[in-house]
């Protein structure tokens, strides 16, 4: 199963952090691989390293639109450990119930991973995992190919009013 | 602050955990109140009552639509201990930093609470604390007020071929 979370709206990294603790409490094994989300910056991260049946890995801590000095060629490269993950999962028999792939629809968005190898992979994973895709912009091809999408609207956000990223609330 | 999760595709509650999760991860404190989640039924409840930081309460655990056999008076009197405890909220000094009161759209939807008195009440509580309200169909007066309101929107969901829910995604 592919479920998709995509959209401009706030919820789509929530919604993939609420649903491994969903699983987790039902009992499955999670795995979750994390992009642009730094190392401990965000508070699930926090949490979540805690829990018990969830093995989560990240890359490509930074990406060039939020940290500046940091070039589209090197987020590409520090993109590739997450491409090898992924791609030794599907290789292998299945290691994990859920799968979740952060922002990834970012990665093939700005070009650091190709959309047709990327989703191959997820085909592969699907055969065994229920894999959660985030991040805006998910590609067609994704979409097609997905179950569950549910696209975060933003209809009011206080970003819009100047408002900066709240502690607790954006991370 | 006023946060809103609505619309008709899957995410509410899970961006509601989530968030719960970044919150407590950033070392806040969190109150959540459930309407219609039973007690131990969904995955997420098993891990949140572990967590420290998380004071979890879970009132009228049957919705009408969901169990045959309860009212609609029923579900209404169930909602009652719910309405005192955020009345109790509001009245006592700042007790938490997030307060997420889970379908609590639904109880206004149903005519279980009333919405002007809902309302009012979390006005109150966003004057000490940072209120998450989730549920389809939030009233518009809600939408006015809060300062962030996202649309979960249904793009494609396996229920719409028959799939019935899934162990692990949606509870």
């Amino acid at each position: 199963m592919i479920i998709v979370n995509t959209g401009n709206g706030k919820g789509k990294t929530t919604a993939a952090i609420g649903q491994i603790i969903r699983a987790l409490g039902q009992g499955f094994s999670v795995c979750l691989i994390q992009l642009f989300k730094g190392e401990s910056f965000y508070g699930e991260q926090k949490i979540l390293t805690g829990l018990s049946g969830l093995d989560f890995f990240s890359y490509a801590k930074e990406h060039p639109f939020c940290i500046k000095g940091v070039s589209m060629e090197q987020a590409k490269e520090s993109c590739k450990p997450a491409f090898d993950k992924i791609s030794e999962l599907a290789r292998l028999p299945k290691q994990y119930d859920f799968i979740v792939l952060e922002e990834f629809n970012i990665a093939i968005r700005d070009g650091f991973m190709d959309a047709a190898e990327v989703i191959n992979i997820i085909k592969k994973l699907a055969e065994k995992s229920t894999v959660i895709v985030t991040g805006r912009g998910a590609p067609q091809e994704l979409i097609d190919i997905a179950d569950l999408v549910t696209e975060m609207k933003e209809v009011k956000h206080p970003f819009n009013s100047g408002v900066k990223a709240q502690k607790g609330i954006e991370f």
